[in-house]
């Protein structure tokens, strides 16, 4: 399983341009390392949403991922993200869990933080799909 | 109204990375074009949620900054986003509008196109907060 | 698809008992008609978000179901609703339309208007599933 | 604290018309009690997420009320709602959560158990507004 996770999320080019590492995996969550980069920032000079919102994404795709047969794919459906506080920090914890998943949809809980604080500066709650014998889509 | 978004945009170095246009922008209205691009794909070759995301919360976001007073910042607090199919395609054509605002809190909507596809890729449903007087947060 | 939506309407308890009317069906899209009634307030008098948010919620069910396979049953996945203000008024025209169908996912929008003002007072981004041979969940 | 959430909870019609009693109170935390009634059902004989939402949303509601200044009164600007199964039982316990306070936002968590199930069946992701000075809206 984690072989299955680390091989796909290297096919990211998303991940790999915004320097994300993956630094846990268990059945089921997923935890992942963002830095702060001038390349991915918004107007007042703080990391972009996008760029949290892209990386709370995957962590929630990956722990979906995580307990889905193994020749499913994982495809986002749709997600909430709140943002409690501006993205100010140089380093991002960012945490994907399952909540609870079903035949083909997989519910999911984000949470990103900056530095050492222990309150979340954005929440994500997500639905991901399995996605069965569709050509082209793999992991 | 006009040269405050653009300036504005400017300052956003994730827009600068990801390489996107603004292609109109009229009051409660942003339209704005990003390309594919293979630094910005997922697992599958697609690109990314996250830079659509990024992309769809940045013209919202704008749309919003277009009504409110000049004195005003604009702050993303919360959005939903569908992803109905892969972001397949060239050229991507982002569009946020104004839905209602209220005294603080402004309700948008965007939408994704792919190339010349009538029927949206991908949908928001976004919060935009204006921000009076706060240090730092400006524009 | 008009009996099957009605059918499948009058087996609903929450929408006898908030009194809810079906005032228009077409493939993926549906109106419906509430009324204001004490007992269904929150603490400042107006109609409470609940009972508005299930009648949406509603109303994007029957969009999504009206452009199901026959043998379908529909599931509310998930939905995210903004309220942009109060419902204040006597009667509120809610509709439920189709964005985009999937496989087994059909995302909607609904908007919810009160007595005649054009602008909605409310909105919602919903996902819907089509559910098939699971026992006990038909229409 | 507790006063004012029960004076306000008091004043809702719709909570009183679903039954709803309120089983906790403290900062930052809600839990209520709803019980299965055939007269909130949806097609296939479950509560309707209607009723489930509301109470979700009313637990949060007052969670965010519980850390609001005594002048505030709260209202709901927007939710996500995920339905992870039917809800299916008799007693349905609703949590709200405080995950973080703003200035005039706060956002929540909402969780729905049924029975004695430790696995929710529906998560909420909440944001609601501190009120001040708005005629007619207070608690």
């Amino acid at each position: 399983m984690l072989a299955r996770v680390r091989a796909s999320f290297d096919r990211q080019g998303m991940m790999t341009t915004l320097g994300v590492e993956v630094t846990a995996v268990e059945p089921g969550r997923v935890e992942m390392l963002l830095r702060h980069d001038d390349r991915f920032t918004q107007q007042h000079g703080f990391l972009h949403a996008g760029a949290v919102a892209s990386v709370l994404d995957t962590a929630c795709g990956y722990a979906a991922y995580s307990v889905m047969p193994p020749e499913a794919a994982v495809l986002t459906a749709t997600y909430t993200i709140n943002l409690l506080a501006p993205a100010a920090g140089e380093r991002f914890t960012i945490t994907g869990e399952v909540v609870r998943g079903g035949r083909t949809l997989v519910v999911c809980r984000g949470e990103a933080f900056a530095d050492g604080d222990k309150r979340p500066f954005a929440v994500m709650q997500a639905t991901m799909t399995a996605v069965f014998d569709r050509p082209g889509i793999q992991g």
